[in-house]
């Protein structure tokens, strides 16, 4: 350990390699169930070279790595089971240019969503992925996040142009070009997007970005019953409507969501909705997705063009954990985040709510829609084996049955810890090809071990 | 050859097995100036068994194995410069399953594009990537095509729900699911999607599909020069205008157009567009659209939504191709394929046509503008080899002035034999991993030997 933070500190200053417990402690747990680990040390580089230099000492002192973005994420992928190193990317937070006439910007991984949107604002442009939390770049981009927005705009990976990306062994690669489109070469963007630390650190991203749209309206719509309002979704869909969000939330999570956000939104099922456009497109727009709601059963639909009102209506959708774990002191939670094909979603979150009700445990459902993806947010009382155990049982459920139906046990969380149990029952033969994939890039598995795979 | 013919045989027909010249020759050339170079023998695959039957065979014997679409690949893809196996897919041309209300298809790799959006059409549905030629799925999968929609819908490689493939010990992976996005696994997707045959076969592709749109209207948009019709389509995509088409043809291509199609466009730089939507937005964006050209000096705004007056524009522009080879019998095609940031297109193009004039060959300048991406067409004298000579070094010259600006060497048509020697210039370091993942998944290198990597 001790020449492990003399060969640390021979390229870093003092203030960028600590072992003091209370910063290891902020770096050993998350907001949910997952059991705490803590690094033997945590390590702050400033520049790609520190990055290099800090995993070439890893490898020499066969030492796990993991990065840490702000701790954000859902499934433990920043909990170092191994212990080791945890390189905390706080200090590479600069924007390093905006190509406004290219559409493009390129950023350090610690640069959160909203200091990025921040600085796009005055270009007229804005980072299009919103998972809610204010999650760093480059853990965005680990976990291939995606959000509210992703129906019309893509997830993480659809955003990255090229990242600079730190290997195993201390070498520095670039995945891809600033060319919108490319067939040259296998395609290493995807493969690093979505590899949650353990093919390599991210060290530079350059990202696509959007001109802000022209007009916005976001609206909420009330359904007598969760299915009337999925299949008002599928409709919607199904009819080419290019809606920008459209997000599901239950009676138990509107509930939850007045306590905490100053909102008196009736407790039924809902659908918060967005649409973005020109003023006479929009206009069409709403009024069509209005028809099919309403054929569909929707009892009221309130559209909000105002800044403050859509602000606030997306400010109560974000804050939907929070209210949660805020209501809920002490506990801790488990989110379930499956996709499904859309035409099986109705059926998949009408049986996860059922689930959640036998639990006895509290919890909501809440759905990103139009990309058939929706979460069960579980509150979880630590102390309470048999609970744990059993909210264990139905996030194993329901994960089972949305690969039974050609679904993905998660849509944009990640694997991390907590679904890795489902990565054979997922993906059967080709998980094979991931193990091999990752010997061949990380050979003594140094980079965020246990994550994803395990190749030992 | 005679052991490997009754291996072959031992599970296919004997109609499925051929060493007939004639056929042999019809799968060692293309359109292009490149190389011809036979099979050995020809298979007919008829179902995934029968691929994993035969590459098993080319593991026993060490022979290479290169799949067949309809053969319209531009860099030499299907050329097997090896000899051994060559795949042809024709047989397995079956649409498995459309479901329409999951906007998903299912499809084995030898149904062509044309195929596939009339069995569509019959459900209000299409599919979207449309490089202009009738090539196979599985084909544009593998060369992660595009063309003239991408620019509002993606590329092949976004379309890609999951496949089924054959890897080089006959083993039998899927590379996705059905959900519309997942965080699952490394992202096999992405990495099979552009492999072009030199990572396992495609036996069934799982493919997005879209709504018809509710209405649609092309344009035509005549410029006194290359870079104001340039600068007007930056001016639009920044404006956000949600384009679905936007193509640059230059003063050679229209002339050639012209003869070949029973049009009579003037012959200046020109842009062809559309624009997908609901009537009210449509005519809007169309409004803003001509506003921001004519700012640009743009002279004549035609558009036309009648469908017949549509399609006659659209089948002129994607006729080009043959329009040139029409023109110049005897001549074979070289194109060149960079893709750079949108900032850097005008002067890319000013630069091609440029060069094209000094080459004395004739050639036009086409562009897929809204995604940076354009073609010089040369049709070359295969009898003359200072003409080669000098068209290979113009390829060269293009495809370096291409990287130099951040750009890729392809932006559609793949890496083949044609754009391999630009690999290591745009890859750099990452080359050498994408050596690692091709030895790693075909360590004997049976798979499209010579395309894209070289690992001998």
């Amino acid at each position: 350990m001790e020449q492990l933070l003399q060969h640390l500190k021979e390229n870093l200053t003092e203030d960028q390699v600590t072992t003091n417990k209370t910063v290891r402690e902020l770096h050993g747990r998350d907001e949910t169930y997952l059991a705490e680990s803590l690094p033997d040390v945590v390590v702050y580089p400033k520049s790609t070279a520190d990055v290099a230099h800090i995993i070439k000492v890893a490898q020499k002192f066969n030492t796990p790595v993991t990065p840490f973005g702000v701790g954000s994420s859902l499934e433990g992928h920043i909990i170092p089971y191994k212990n080791g190193i945890t390189i905390d990317f706080s200090l590479m937070n600069k924007i390093l240019e905006i190509k406004a006439e290219d559409l493009l910007v390129k950023v350090q991984p610690g640069v959160t969503r909203e200091q990025l949107n921040k600085e796009l604002k005055k270009h007229g442009l804005f980072f299009t992925v919103d998972p809610g939390a204010n999650a760093t770049l480059g853990g965005m981009a680990a976990t291939n996040a995606s959000g509210t927005t992703s129906v019309k705009y893509g997830v993480m990976r659809d955003q990255v142009r090229d990242m600079e990306v730190v290997l195993a062994d201390g070498s520095i690669i670039h995945t891809g070009s600033l060319a919108t489109k490319s067939s040259s070469g296998y395609h290493l963007n995807g493969l690093f997007v979505g590899s949650e630390g353990t093919l390599g650190c991210f060290t530079e991203l350059t990202l696509q970005v959007y001109g802000i749209p022209e007009h916005i309206v976001a609206a909420r719509a009330v359904f007598p019953d969760l299915s009337d309002a999925f299949q008002a979704v599928t409709s919607i869909l199904q009819a080419g409507i290019p809606i920008a969000r459209v997000e599901f939330v239950d009676e138990a999570s509107i509930v939850q969501l007045n306590k905490f956000s100053d909102t008196d939104y009736p407790a039924v099922p809902t659908l918060f909705l967005e649409f973005h456009g020109n003023a006479e497109g929009l206009k069409a727009d709403l009024a069509f997705a209005k028809e099919i709601m309403e054929d569909q059963g929707c009892q009221e639909f309130i559209s909000e063009s105002d800044t403050a009102a859509r602000n606030h209506l997306w400010e109560a959708r974000h804050n939907l954990a929070y209210a949660f774990a805020h209501d809920y002191p002490g506990k801790k939670m488990m989110l379930t985040d499956v996709a499904v094909p859309i035409s099986e979603l109705a059926n998949a979150a009408i049986y996860a709510r059922q689930e959640v009700d036998k639990l006895g445990i509290p919890g909501g459902i809440v759905g990103h829609v139009g990309d058939g993806n929706f979460h069960s947010i579980l509150m979880i009382d630590l102390d309470n084996e048999e609970e744990i155990r059993k909210a264990k049982e139905f996030n194993k459920n329901i994960v089972l049955y949305a690969l039974e139906r050609g679904g993905t046990c998660t849509g944009e969380h990640g694997v991390g810890i907590g679904k890795k149990p489902y990565q054979e029952q997922e993906h059967g033969a080709s998980l094979e090809i991931m193990k091999q994939i990752k010997k061949t890039l990380d050979p003594n598995n140094i980079l965020n071990p246990m994550k994803i795979v395990d190749i030992d």
